[in-house]
């Protein structure tokens, strides 16, 4: 299956890149950028100097000859570029946040104008553990956010299994600073983020909330509101989401555990773990680690899930929902961890 | 006035000794360390190379000669030295837990039996901002914890002016890894820690719990249980406590902000900003940010405070002590902010 | 082919059990360490939870049922290990000291005792750019160190094709703080090592100097005596090698890079980039990256070579060095880079 | 004595407002800034809110009202302001390198044209411990480089007391991030700075080349010709110096040591240690550490200096050189050392 990379410059695109070579059923056929078409590949991407040559190629979704192509591309350029290759016929994996939601409404709210309303809802939600059916044969999928992915991997199984309260969950995440993309700014200069801890975008204003939101009202069949709290912490990759709920009158720890290994037990990608996980664990795979506790002096349920924002988080889940669409191995691919430590 | 400090070998030692250092009305008169002693300071503290001459002294609490002692020991090893030391009149400023908690039977349920019964609650909890009154004059102060330090010093004006309902209060805490200490381990391990992030002593298991409650419950005059999740994150020293609680009814974020500017208005080391506080920031100074929000969406506060643990969590906090119980300039030898970025 | 791994709780071992999951012609059949035999893989390898189950066994030569063993031992205890499994007919590769250099007094003075005495001098030392030929059939591999490896790919074109005065070449390295180990210490504390840079174990007397020496003692046929430095830089892994050599008279920057391509033209993981290498780039992979200036003002040629320690400077090379001697292509199992960035 | 700094918006800026607030001879009147003028100093130097009010002013040399102006500009524009500022006979400590060198032909080879001719050699230059005579009384002083005081710290006493060969000497030098100031990009990005190193400006190329070569040519009175490479490494403060040279015949390690003793015996903020030195030890305070190893294999020297680079390396030495000028104790408001660890 031939592959093309849109955004191949950026880091979700350099991972897309990197797995793609190493998949046996992928054959990449061309990289795409924006502002970088025409560079080198291996000034672009050194760490692919000597295995991949030529350069980056434009933009050009009327001409680019793929059976899929990955669209590793900011909302609203994603958009434009999705319609006209689905059009096409051509199989489209996006990474932008552009088909994630649901209702356009949410879009507009957190988001503006959308870039291809008519297309609007098409794509498969790919949070592969909750949408194995819709994602058999699916030839559009949205990958979900990386924070997204981290609080609905941890918290889904307690709702879905009706094990906490549905009001007051609350989602303090803390991401390495590559989330941030590749432009630099202040928030990624060094000399200001490597011996600093802060949060951003607080009270109910990043762009992810809606989409934790989404998948968490739709399996509990009510609308839930949640605080989300992200973080930047010093490190280049993985998200840890804490997440706090209070539990149903008698939930025990061990039910916690139970409600996500019922839930995971058939996910190669997905581990409930004993010990509290730690984001260098699954850093440079595309597995998830999650734990469960109870805090029985206040009744709260505290979970915690990691991954590595730029593989499960973004280009690693855009691998493993194509598996599921192609009827292939859920990690073909994607089995081996990353470097350790 | 003579200061001498024990447990110069550690970290809350090393600050004490160069905050002495550079203080106008102290005076330092000798380091004491535990396995340490008997080797040069300047191999010990290798920053203060040919500025300290001499070797560590034993803890010599019957024989030290200094008007008032430190003390950055271990709890348990601290009570020990404190009896001596105040039965022989000197003051004594305890960095360790045993003089911190008020109830004698939460101090047996959190850390066992008690090596000086006697003088249990017999000292001033230190955190100045909320005891100015009872620290003038005193000769035996225990200095908050690090994390009660950035966790109290941000909820506390919201507890204060009921401005938040005092259940379900959530504290999710970020520290640099000097909080654990000199000694190495795999928690502070650099090829562990340098890439990770992780959560530990989470659900009611951290012994820094009911020193947040007891101050809050205080406030408030009502029993507080809250929950506590500290987290190492990849840098040497900071703590961000992000805090969240439910809004009373009608309560705006002007009023948070307004009832954090009354309460240190008048204190020159905590600061509100206005802006989310960043660690970096406060990093080598003796300063605290808080900064607060409310999320309209779910009603919650979620409030920030940073701090340096080192500094305001540790040493910079028992100078300022040690400033109002002699009744100096309460930031005096504290001025000066840490080197930025 | 059936591989087994011993030390397989230290950094070493961890990766090449990691890269044998990986490999299309290695089964993992055990893994052996010596303190923590007994303990489940999922705690002490804790990236490989759900991937393998089982316990750690003890280190036992005479038992282990593999055709092919690693040792990830220190010096010392290797000798003991491969000496009995040599006996029993089973392939050995051994990433220690042990048998890397040829002449048996050069390891007393750096090593001291050995502990096969008649097996000294047995193994084919495998850095593999330079053993093609030796290694094929080879039925007992050593390792090199990995500032040898970084230091070598860089200065052995330059040796070999006698564009640089053999007196006075000096390595200046920098490597990640993994290099020292698994175990903790001063050296790794995260509090020490994170924000600081420092040489260690300098003017000579690093036991890498001789390994370094040695090889580019037989590439010129004289014996050489180089300065090396090694310094530990804030960062988990990679080793970024400096090297510098009056160059011959009239050579150019451009002979300096045609023998480099000369000599990796054909290799698989040894790249010749036109930047200067970046730890980064290699980092997570097995590749090197070699770079090489001449400064018109000094006559001084400036080389760079870049390399993760723990892979292409350590486990990355046992499994390429078994493949050639297997007769397997040489970069099986090691052709995706690491994740970046 | 009314201090105004100039460029307080950047890193050295920044700092050279922390010491001066803390200096017992010098009062802030006034901060300024080039593209920042306007904005309140609690928005552009967030570690200093709640301590300075009201806003950067624009970099009117033609009106500031001050007895010294730092100026912490770019080359260029430095020459601009300082003209204007002598002409009006107000004393200015220039960071920048308009008037560091003393030979206008190599300042134009490096540099390209200068912003002032006239006023070109009118500097004193302010590496202190090698100009305390030049200084005294000085009005207008060029504070050395960073990477220039490493090395010339390092290197002068062994050229001064004609220990080493003056052929062949290197400087291999680290710096931590923040030298590359506060501007973001893609070489002070997080995701590419925080796990990698790498070399930068080689072969002859990097401007603070001449620097070093111009005063040891001075102390030697011969011209040298050096290797300077430059290195980025994961961190955010620090310098560390390694220097390379041929040891004069019989030359001893004690006798190393013992040069750098008599040339810095009396300087309060240089240290010669016995170990290693780490440029943590020196990080956040004004000291430099030098140390000497004699290699006997190879006759070589190998020395080492650690400064802060934003304090020994730029604004400490300001504030010293300043101290010297005036008469006033040499590291008057420079006696603390940094936070440690």
């Amino acid at each position: 299956m031939r592959a093309a990379v849109f955004g191949a410059s950026g880091y979700g695109g350099a991972e897309l890149v990197r797995l793609i070579l190493g998949h046996p059923h992928l054959r990449l056929v061309s990289l795409h950028a924006h502002s970088r078409a025409g560079e080198p590949v291996a000034r672009v991407l050194p760490s692919l100097q000597g295995l991949l040559n030529g350069e980056l190629e434009p933009l050009d979704s009327v001409r680019v000859d793929a059976d899929v192509v990955f669209l590793g591309l900011p909302h609203g350029a994603s958009a434009v570029h999705a319609k006209v290759l689905r059009k096409r016929g051509v199989r489209v994996v996006d990474l932008s946040a552009d088909f994630r939601l649901q209702d356009p409404s949410v879009y507009a709210e957190w988001y503006g104008e959308h870039g291809a309303p008519d297309l609007f809802g098409g794509a498969v939600y790919g949070l592969v553990e909750y949408a194995r059916g819709a994602l058999k044969g699916a030839e559009f999928i949205a990958v979900p956010g990386c924070y997204p992915t981290a609080a609905l991997l941890t918290l889904s199984p307690l709702v879905e299994s009706k094990l906490i309260e549905l009001d007051g969950i609350i989602v303090d995440a803390k991401s390495g600073v590559s989330g941030a993309g590749r432009r630099p700014s202040m928030v990624t200069h060094l000399p200001h983020a490597a011996e600093g801890v802060r949060a951003y975008k607080v009270a109910g204003t990043h762009r992810h909330t809606p989409e934790i939101e989404q998948l968490l009202s739709s399996l509990s069949g009510r609308d839930i509101r949640l605080s989300f709290t992200p973080h930047l912490v010093p490190m280049s990759r993985g998200i840890l989401a804490t997440a706090y709920a209070t539990a149903k009158d008698g939930v025990t720890e061990a039910q916690l555990r139970e409600a996500a290994e019922r839930r995971y037990g058939e996910s190669p990608l997905v581990e409930v773990v004993a010990e509290l996980p730690d984001t260098l664990w699954v850093r440079g795979g595309s597995r998830a680690h999650v734990s469960y506790r109870l805090d029985a002096r206040t009744g709260r349920v505290v979970a915690f899930g990691a991954i590595d924002n730029l593989l499960k988080g973004t280009s690693g889940q855009a691998i493993q929902a194509l598996n599921v669409a192609m009827g292939w191995r859920e990690d073909l691919g994607l089995e081996q961890t990353g470097p350790w430590p």
